[in-house]
């Protein structure tokens, strides 16, 4: 028997307009009724996966001991692995999900992959009436097992931790003095995560030139939102410890026209 | 006494926007602490009684034991009655909500109606400010006194569930080899759900014409999602064991133009 | 040790596709298992501390008893206090917030603040990786901590209850036969709630000049909604027991162009 489990941690991309969220909370209920179900969030863009990597890795600092459950699965029915993942001293934590880079910069995150098994084994699965709702049918009701103390082991053959899919995430480029990041994240409030921390900018002062698409725009580096002057462009550590461009009371993203993916090139002002 | 429950599967059109959901679940957690709450959906289009009894019948099968707690009611305040209704052996399950034909389809799923009452003793309601907001004064307090063990005989007085209004759900039909159906549902991921089966569609082959307002395309039947080409059209046997229209990775509704309600006819190629 | 409590209610203005939300239910899990969070509503208007104090006075009532963890905060960072207040018999409920009127109409309403603090001691604090996610940070483990039987007195100094930022609520004014009032809150179906109840309404018939902007109509009082005809507009006592615009199975708020905030005079026809 494997450690019993209290809390699942739930990430997807199914949206709450569906009974899909509502299912699989009923599903995990039936199996496992001792259980609290959290929801991380179900809005992640359909079939975004990397949008929903960095949903996970965000929050995983924060997340209660126990198992996370995350689906996001552009390719449902081809030959991604399903997989369980267990993290952390004596698998402390187990991630579930989908082997398509969803997972791994949350299980990085957390000190990287331990055992690892392909959820092939129909005991822990749900018949399906026709095709697989993979979350209701086969993650669900394996992350309830492992909450009742079915061990890792039980679920399938075992998986090589190295063969796991790597998540695929920008990483900064330094050249003639500017940074070239990408925009991770627009949050509801509208600042916009950069791929940088404040450690990557130190050979940049307290001004920033911000550039994107056509435009040029000088930056503050700020502590808070709230020492911005109104329409002021503002570079802040956020929340998790990133570069954010950022405006006061305001949504940077809307008022700049930035989206997550885009490219903006920081530099020295002349 | 009736049995004690420990899970109310909860549904409604309230959306998330306002407090509703949350007062709801307030007025459960204040008289039957003990209760854990499923939020199946509560983004069903205002007033859709239909809509809102397509999404309870697809989730009822995989519901917790216990109470479901349904609210979709136009007639807020009229003529209609509020009913408990039970199912299965022993009353295993208990339906609240209108009785408008919202509850019908899931009720019929699990077998049918046992015993039922008309909501008419206000020892189990709470008083209004103002105008009764059903959810909160009437069904909500109802369904937190079932989890407590109140017999549903203390509830009112017994309803003939012959009486229950039935749920409304189009049928297809079937005329020179042709099959009219209709859209019961189109999913967060746009894939178009429609009121046949597979066995309904025997008598065509592996390529059918699609037809729908004045378009007809062909549509290939495939039993995964990711068969399909881009751009393809298929009919795939969907995870309620429906024939569903969809799209590899994209919206079929939005790329044809499709909406709950609409008439699509299926036939075989000339 | 204060007294420990069972749950928490949470309000807050960020939404549902971040996972703001999940990390708040997961510091408070992690601190404070035995606690049941409940979602009031996320979806106030980000910055908007008047819609979030409308929201949070409506549902109080209702409220299992506990903790009230509200975070609708323009001025992160600023020079806003961070507060728990408690209200009730030897602290029944403890509201933990901004110190920036969101608090304010709720407590007064279940009776106003007895002891308050500023919660300055970090030990029941989380640190953070960058500038303070005071939901995260701040707030959820101290409303954590508080169930955990922590009290008020140890989480910082005391707060002078007479010292905190009142409610902005608008009154309604009477003049001339007219009495002049404002929208509340346009609710998902449309319901536009004014800031006046039956009693302000006395000396006006059953049936009302309603005028907003440069429209005038009139309005039929009505006990239900479903007492309407089609596309009258009424003047009904709703469920929080006061008075709101409202078509029958219609939108007044889309229908009438109004909004929150909007002013509306109520006036005898001549």
């Amino acid at each position: 028997m494997g450690r019993r489990h209290q809390t699942i941690s739930f990430l997807s991309d199914y949206g709450l307009t569906d009974e899909f969220v509502g299912v699989v909370h009923s599903v995990i209920r039936a199996i496992a009724p001792h259980v609290t179900v959290i929801d991380v969030s179900h809005d992640v863009a359909p079939h975004d996966v990397r949008a929903g990597g960095l949903t996970l890795v965000r929050a995983v600092q924060y997340l209660a001991p126990g198992v996370v459950l995350a689906v996001v699965d552009p390719g449902v029915g081809t030959d991604r692995r399903a997989v369980a993942v267990e993290v952390g001293a004596e698998g402390e934590a187990v991630f579930v999900g989908p082997d398509n880079g969803l997972l791994a910069p949350a299980v990085a995150m957390v000190g990287g992959a331990g055992r690892a098994v392909e959820l092939l084994d129909p005991r822990y699965h749900l018949p399906a009436p026709g095709a697989t709702f993979a979350g209701r049918d086969l993650f669900a009701p394996v992350a309830a097992h492992l909450c009742n103390g079915v061990d890792l082991a039980e679920l399938g053959p075992p998986v090589d931790p190295a063969s796991l899919q790597p998540g695929l995430l920008a990483l900064p480029r330094f050249e003639d003095g500017r940074v070239e990041t990408e925009i991770l994240w627009v949050d509801r409030f509208g600042n916009a995560q950069l791929n940088v921390g404040p450690d990557d900018l130190r050979d940049l002062g307290d001004r920033v030139l911000v550039g994107w698409g056509e435009e040029v725009r000088t930056a503050v580096r700020v502590d808070a939102y709230a020492e911005l002057a109104t329409g002021e462009l503002g570079l802040v550590v956020d929340s998790y410890g990133m570069l954010a461009l950022t405006l006061d009371r305001a949504s940077a993203a809307d008022g700049l026209g930035l989206h997550p993916g885009d490219g903006v090139t920081l530099s020295a002002p002349a």
